[in-house]
């Protein structure tokens, strides 16, 4: 008998319908003589409610209070779900983030899972329950507060119970079929990808992939938990995420030599003009930004102008950092040394993955020989082993993603093969 | 410095506003130098929506789920109070009932309170803190699950919370002024009562005013705890239930000789027709009854007819288990032995309390009066030391609770004497 943990996401429990849907597919795990750990999210629009009432009472509200508030979404979507689930003839029972043993830090609003102790999860579903876990929620070691772990936390809840019980995978159900090669709304010949690699879903849920969190999957890699993404509504096979290829059939599912295009349109670029040419400037730079605490992306340095001896330094970071970092970095213009700020959110960033690039020469060369046919203009690159990222203008993002899926044959009713040119990457 | 807990029941925190004008009461308080403990219901009709949505998904959830789900309401109204008052520059912090120490039995939906461990909330109000606690919710001692209290547990919340704490006064806010000699919305000229002895405030709930749960005053009168009855929204003061009299200006509140006058049409009577008049008989029907759980109120036997030897036997329950009564009965019909049974849930009830009674003779005597000129047929009687209650037609009782709060001198306007008869009682 396996040990299966499945995780619903808001949009699945939407309703008291969407509650008796779920409750009847996971009722059919059970039957198909599983022991079942069920992680679910707050109905539908709850937590953006809460968030709402919050705001009514205080512009500012705190940490500890604000957690509080939140975990209460995924209390009601727990409980409403252990008893459709009892309903239909199953034992069940719903445990908070602490009652279920989810440890964490005292981070308020995005805090660390640093232990499991399932010892009630174990005992609920040795006893033949089907144990319902409120998802993005723990307490915290020290304090004993109530914390959540942000947005998306619900399956990192779900990665890190399957790993402390030791499960033979981790469903994820979402409201699409899986993990696709770009975004369906954007490219309509995306194809659902049948199995990836723990490193390439890192790349892509940091290039801006929102199926995954990076969070998620960065826990399931450390601990080589199989995720299986797929879709609470169809029923169909999604994507398997994990460390080896599935067996689909009579033969293992082949390591695609590029996995996907992601975008990302969530970023703005900070250039700061004027900056003096020499050691310790960019150390400066960046060590104001990440003294307030902002995390950013991309980062170019520009050719410095011999006659000057002045150069341009710009990095990009999430449009919601935006205000603080400029507001850091004036704040300390005399310490730093520079001419001015220029602040742009027209910028958007594709994104090709693939661990095939290792090996594959000419990968890079045929991505950008893509953007240009289709007029696209690069303002930033940056790669890593198994990914090429740049910049262009926000408005150019949807064309340029869909320029790169078909040119590297990643469309679905092409058979094309990608030729690869002989410049090496 | 005292420390002083107060309830807030749901229509004061119905809404944003709500809750922002009790954290100023709150405040104000604690401003005037106490420690303040607060206790809240949930926000309106949270509670109602949340039992919809639990039928939506099963007829008959399972009480465990059910309390996890209802305690969702408090850990909301909760959150938002404690950052309303963040906001106004003091320092709050919300606890579940869990994390309060309220520790009850495993009863779900109804349990009772066995201990109270508040450590954390003294640490909290130690610290400076407001400490904001859910109402109406624990945790089982055995199981550590939650539960809740009942319908109208959040008052015993505070009433517990305020004996383990012995804070010096239980403020009960809510959306009426105090107690009053009648439910005002029958009685126009009914009087707000100043202070009130916890035995004639323990009839009163007993008899249908649902200002206070009759459980809630038990506590308190256990503990020795005063309990200040008033309204959130006016500011004015309420009504002291204690076991002596306040000060008021310079001379104490005179001990009332009536109360007040309380009425109820929740209740059904059931009579048992044709029960053979041997001993023992009228043991098996209430033994039947109350194998069944339910608990009656009245309870009367006629007079036998000589010629048959059967008697009839009438009792008074609630409505709601009306259904369950006459099942257990017919279900054992044979064992007890009855003609037929007669349901009729046409009935009211009008209580006349008050500790002047025991030294007041001819009470009773002017009650019955009051009835029979305002034309009101008495269908049963009963009385305790310090209490008369007769059920009539649901359709009089208006008309005789306006009565007999006239003739007992109970009207605000009103500086007419009851005259007594001699009769005694």
């Amino acid at each position: 008998m396996g040990l299966v943990v499945q995780k619903y996401g808001g949009s699945s429990v939407a309703d008291a319908e969407g509650i008796k849907r779920v409750a009847k597919r996971i009722v059919e795990a059970k039957k198909n003589g599983n022991q079942v750990v069920v992680v679910v999210s707050a109905m539908g629009d709850t937590t953006d409610e809460l968030i709402d009432l919050a705001e009514q009472v205080s512009p500012m509200p705190a940490g500890r209070e604000f957690d509080m508030l939140l975990t209460a979404g995924e209390r009601i979507s727990m409980a409403l779900l252990a008893m459709a689930i009892k309903n239909l003839g199953h034992e069940a029972q719903s445990f908070t983030g602490s009652q279920a043993g989810v440890i964490t830090d005292s981070v308020h609003n995005k805090a660390r899972i640093i232990d499991v102790t399932p010892g009630r999860i174990r005992d609920s579903i040795d006893n033949g329950n089907i144990a319902i876990v409120a998802g993005f929620q723990g307490v915290s070691a020290d304090k004993k507060d109530i914390t959540t772990l942000g947005r998306g936390g619900s399956d990192t809840t779900a990665v890190a119970l399957a790993a402390a019980l030791d499960a033979e995978v981790c469903e994820i159900y979402t409201d699409v079929d899986g993990v696709f090669t770009a975004d369906p709304r954007v490219v309509k010949k995306a194809r659902k990808i049948d199995w990836i690699a723990f490193e390439d879903m890192l790349e892509l849920a940091a290039s801006g992939s929102k199926v995954l969190l990076h969070r998620c999957v960065e826990y399931a890699r450390r601990y080589n938990i199989p995720i299986h993404v797929r879709s609470s509504f169809s029923g169909l096979k999604g994507t398997w995420v994990s460390s080896e290829p599935i067996e689909q059939g009579d033969k293992k599912v082949e390591q695609a030599i590029i996995s996907g295009v992601a975008h990302d349109t969530s970023e703005a670029k900070i250039t700061v003009v004027g900056v003096p040419d020499k050691p310790g400037e960019a150390a400066s730079i960046f060590r104001t930004i990440a003294d307030a605490q902002i995390n950013i992306d991309m980062v170019v340095q520009n050719v410095s102008a011999a006659a000057t001896g002045l150069t341009d330094i710009s990095f990009t970071l999430p449009k919601t950092e935006g205000r603080k970092a400029i507001d850091a970095l004036e704040a300390n213009r005399s310490g730093i040394g520079f001419d001015s700020l220029r602040y742009d959110d027209q910028i958007g960033k594709i994104s090709l993955v693939g661990a095939g690039m290792k090996t594959n020469p000419g990968v890079t060369a045929a991505f950008f020989e893509a953007l240009s046919d289709a007029g696209v203009n690069i303002e930033l690159i940056s790669t890593s082993e198994i990914r090429i990222s740049v910049v262009t203008r926000a408005d150019d993002v949807n064309e340029a993603v869909r320029a790169v899926h078909t040119a590297f044959g990643l469309d679905s009713d092409s058979d094309e093969a990608v030729v690869y040119g002989g410049t090496g990457r």
